[in-house]
């Protein structure tokens, strides 16, 4: 006969766990983050409670939103810029979105060579995006851990997209300001239209300014200028502003590092900072509960399979979209009524 | 005592109402259109039995989105173009999508007025935006009537987006292919870029190309093509076009209807057109199926009540959004369950 182990439940004390972290403690961070990122049933509830206790002390950072062609430079400008903020006693977090991320437990080292000095160094915290998952469940887990990386002390936190399409707009949503970074060269002033994702940006920036490269950079710098004073601006009662940067040279960085300032005193001051961040928490909270609709859509084999079968008659033609979707919602209301019956 | 008249019970032969649209019957056609926009819950079941009678007899038409700045002149385009069409024994159809519209009944005669020529060919059909209502509900009523519009034998149908924002990309998810109208003059070479409506174009056109407008015009469209070049085909296999038009003179009127053409026999033999009808029902299904929520949540007071306290207690951070989502989630099935038990 063998012998077999029960597994151990699953118990955290969610308290001491939010108390470390207010206090620093990089470990209990880290494991918060896992705790926030994990699909286990187990650990959700554990990852809310822990959301709870630190919410009243979350909110105070600035939440920078990082994105760019592939190829811009933007791991380098991470380092080179959140080394330079690091220096001064900012505490700096790094957290990507990159909803195509496939990468397991190697991308910690990976996210950690690209920026090396940074990773390294005592007020910076560097994360990459939680792997797997549809865009909007990155969305939600990374806007988590921006919660609970405020309630942690730091007060800049960079979310980097290293995704394409989508995962800008789904950005966009989670920070106060947008640096969207270009090239110099040939054509590719208008690089930047593609997806309009230019126009989600605050602040447009012409790196690799240096070298041979600076006289092409002043040029497309003006190129975009011209562009941008037709764009609508994204954050209201700030016209989006061009500049030219070096992360070799470090040309640009006291400029930008005012320029973001700026941006926090202007819309501090309107009341537009209070105000994005209230328009995102109300699109947080609608797209939360459709998403727990879908998860009791998806998560029962019966609705799953009928989903299905109803988007096919759709597309043959054979039912109409209210019909179909009746169908479906009627046998939800019935699954629920079933399932309650059973508590 | 007085007397009253007890409120005579809504009836309609849909299957009558059905044959009669399909035998072109303008008077059926409107009355079926009328009860797809209904809001009224006695009229939506006969709306659904109408949909799924014609259902098997819709699809046929070319369905062409027309958006455009204020005052690039749609509707005199619309005019034109529409009896050009109608002259060629074609059944043209005119719908709008105006969400911001509170035109009451008025709206009619104010449509046919400014497409008064048209209003009155025998085989066009000018209908306005239905009133009031969200942006998804003007989506849903505009698509329902497409499909009616189809079965009463128009292979042309024209959605014009008289609103702003939005209310092209819903429009732009309504058609096969999408027009988009601009101006010559200064500095406007970049107003299409408001929006990024620009990359949801598959042809730009820039109107009122004549008198002394017409080197001007000639100008912006190189303007335009250079900026086009750049931009990811919204249609697979489409690179976008800029075209030069007059509804004053008839200039490119011919290239236009060509280029319309050639659209449809480039993306039927490609296989795109079938795909991106698909896609659009498939995102019509899924739309469906979360205002089915939303009603649900909507309809009972209590529910609607819990759900505004919910987003207070969120913006107050008395609450996580995970919280406040599990609490209205856990009311709405509750409430399911007394409804269902109730039947």
């Amino acid at each position: 006969m063998g012998t077999y182990k029960r597994a151990k439940p699953f118990t955290i004390d969610v308290p001491q766990l939010a108390r470390k972290i207010r206090e620093g403690d990089r470990g209990a961070l880290a494991k918060g983050i896992t705790l926030l990122e994990s699909v286990s049933p187990t650990h959700r509830p554990h990852g809310e409670a822990l959301l709870r206790e630190l919410l009243p002390y979350s909110g105070g950072a600035k939440r920078i939103g990082i994105t760019g062609v592939p190829g811009a430079g933007k791991s380098t400008f991470l380092e080179a810029f959140g080394l330079r903020l690091a220096e001064k006693d900012h505490r700096v977090a790094v957290l990507a979105v990159d909803p195509t991320s496939t990468r397991s437990g190697g991308s910690i080292l990976g996210d950690k060579t690209r920026m090396e000095l940074l990773a390294h160094h005592p007020n910076a915290f560097i994360r990459p995006s939680p792997t797997g998952g549809t865009l909007g469940g990155v969305q939600r887990r990374t806007r988590e851990v921006t919660l609970l990386c405020e309630a942690a002390g730091f007060d800049v936190i960079f979310v980097e997209t290293v995704g394409v399409g989508q995962s800008e707009v789904v950005a966009r949503d989670l920070v106060d300001v947008f640096l969207y970074f270009v090239l110099t060269g040939a054509g590719d002033e208008l690089q930047g239209m593609k997806k309009g994702i230019m126009e989600l940006a605050d602040v447009l920036i012409v790196h690799k300014a240096d070298g041979e490269n600076e006289s092409k950079a002043a040029r497309s710098k003006h190129a975009f200028e011209r562009i941008v004073h037709d764009i609508q601006p994204v954050t209201e009662g700030w016209p989006p502003r061009v500049m030219t940067l070096s992360s070799q040279t470090g040309m640009g960085m006291e400029e930008l590092e005012q320029t973001i300032d700026e941006f926090f005193t202007v819309t501090k001051e309107s009341g537009v900072h209070e105000q994005v961040r209230k328009e995102q928490q109300r699109h947080w909270f609608h797209q939360a509960l459709i998403q727990r609709l879908h998860d009791w859509l998806n998560e029962d084999a019966q609705l799953r399979e009928l989903q299905t079968s109803m988007q096919v008659d759709v597309l043959k033609k054979e039912k109409t979209v209210p019909e179909a979707v009746d169908t479906l919602f009627q046998a939800f209301l019935q699954q629920v009524h079933t399932q309650i019956d059973k508590r």
